[in-house]
């Protein structure tokens, strides 16, 4: 399979990105974030989550973030984990939700609390209640490891995956949670998923912990996928490993398409303005190396 | 071609990582971080160069560096950047020496105060005087792109790169100085090189400036390299890109090659604990993200 002519980046900072960090980001600076993001070109976003606030109160406020984003060629998702988050993100009038199961019992269950067929279930219970045209995009995480159960069965995933799409999910996206897979990891679930499930239907979402995540991006690439999850200055961490890297930077994908002259959403040097100073104003490590080389190439031409 | 079964890592810290840094390293501590990196199981360094003080005031103690060295096992490289320098490493005691080139004229009359051809000459004149035994390994700067002339020829790193073979250069490295090139680039230069050099003495050499280069080191391997450079902790930088990542840190590759199940010297944990020292020490930034979360891992577990 030849490499896609376009790709789709979904930015994922807003949602991912934010709720992975210690600290509360005020919902004004939420908005801020997508508002001056979709300003830089970025279309497709991963913006709240609708889980209970005792749960992850980083997202408490996603109903007041989706209502206050200056909503202009934008696509905002929100995580649903339940019916109840269904009817919130409903009421909140999101594009698209995402819904959550994993390749592995035991993290399943200390992430949402529920093993992987309850999750299902609980994916089953919101896709029946789904109102038409709400874009529905499933998450499959652990996809190569998992924090408790080690190396992850591709086969699991595979099948996993292919349920989901035969009950009509729009987009099944791979999570690789913990950053561990190479790409020799990645290639065997992929073998294995493709055979299930069309790639027009597959997309990928890795994190950067051991700085595996852009070999894992041209991988899949290489392999026909064409949408990806990325977080603009790697904003994020990763719960399961202290002070780690979040998800792969959305400029270091940018460089990446750019060079490999593949179409996107988003222009590399507006992200990362705006990425590094959002994470100048909250304290937070600016993490991309391709955003902080054009930024330095910038103030040089300056 | 298949991927290797063992891939050999020059350690590159010593000298490509340090002699990038603003500051002067003492002689003592040089001397600490190829004992204890070699105490982590790295066998081959990149140790110094035995160019004019004057031009790189970090490296006017190779000598010292190299007398100074426990010798148990190690393979010891200068870089030697003309027949005076060629007398010092000899003198000194090296195991190898590095003779440098570039795809590019104006990088290479910025760089070495010489255009590509002269270079080139310089080459043919240390080779005629190097003593049977020493291992020489010449490096192709700019193989992808040059900060003054923009993308590189692929078909003239070729050319430099078959004529050296011819020369006798037992290594040929190509090096991607910038940190620009995405997989694309690379893929075009290792067809041109591929054509007239035996992949069994190539080798490669990349900087992260913008978050390439594991992907890059993957492509490498599927082509069948089996020897590259990198750097404990991503030490170093790149004078054209200020605040920039240095070479592909040693960690991330050790990650990979780990999880590829491809054999290689040195523990990446070790390492990573070295090179976090040795940061740490000299306030550098450690920019390893597979040592950062090794040792987290390895925190989390004790």
């Amino acid at each position: 399979m030849s490499r896609p002519a376009r790709v789709t980046i979904t930015e994922s900072s807003p949602r991912d990105g934010l709720q992975s960090l210690g600290v509360f980001i005020p919902t004004d600076a939420k908005i801020g974030l997508i508002d001056d993001l979709s300003m830089a070109g970025l279309v497709s976003f991963d913006a709240v989550s609708f889980v209970s606030p005792t749960a992850v109160p980083q997202m408490a406020d996603a109903a007041e973030v989706i209502a206050g984003v200056a909503r202009i060629g934008v696509f905002l998702r929100g995580l649903v984990p339940n019916l109840r988050g269904l009817e919130a993100a409903v009421a909140a009038g999101v594009d698209g939700i995402g819904v959550l199961t994993a390749a592995s019992d035991t993290f399943s269950e200390r992430n949402i609390n529920a093993d992987v067929e309850e999750s299902m279930d609980r994916i089953r219970a919101i896709l029946d209640e789904v109102p038409a045209g709400l874009s529905v995009r499933a998450y499959i995480s652990t996809i190569t490891h998992c924090p408790y159960e080690g190396p992850t069965d591709p086969a699991r995933v595979a099948v996993l995956a292919e349920r989901l799409a035969e009950w009509g999910c729009d987009e099944i996206f791979l999570g690789e949670t913990l950053g561990k897979g190479t790409v020799g990891d990645v290639e065997r679930v992929l073998d294995h998923v493709l055979a299930r499930v069309p790639v027009s239907r597959l997309g990928v979402h890795f994190h950067d912990t051991y700085g595996q995540a852009l070999a894992n991006v041209v991988l899949s690439l290489d392999a026909g996928i064409d949408k990806l999850d990325s977080s603009a200055g790697g904003l994020g961490g990763c719960p399961y490993a202290p002070g780690a890297a979040g998800n792969v930077a959305t400029e270091d994908v940018m460089w990446l398409l750019d060079g490999l002259g593949i179409d996107h959403d988003g222009d590399i040097q507006q992200v990362a303005s705006v990425a590094a100073r959002f994470c100048d104003e909250h304290n937070l490590p600016y993490r991309s190396r391709a955003g902080r080389a054009t930024l330095a190439a910038s103030e040089v031409e300056a």
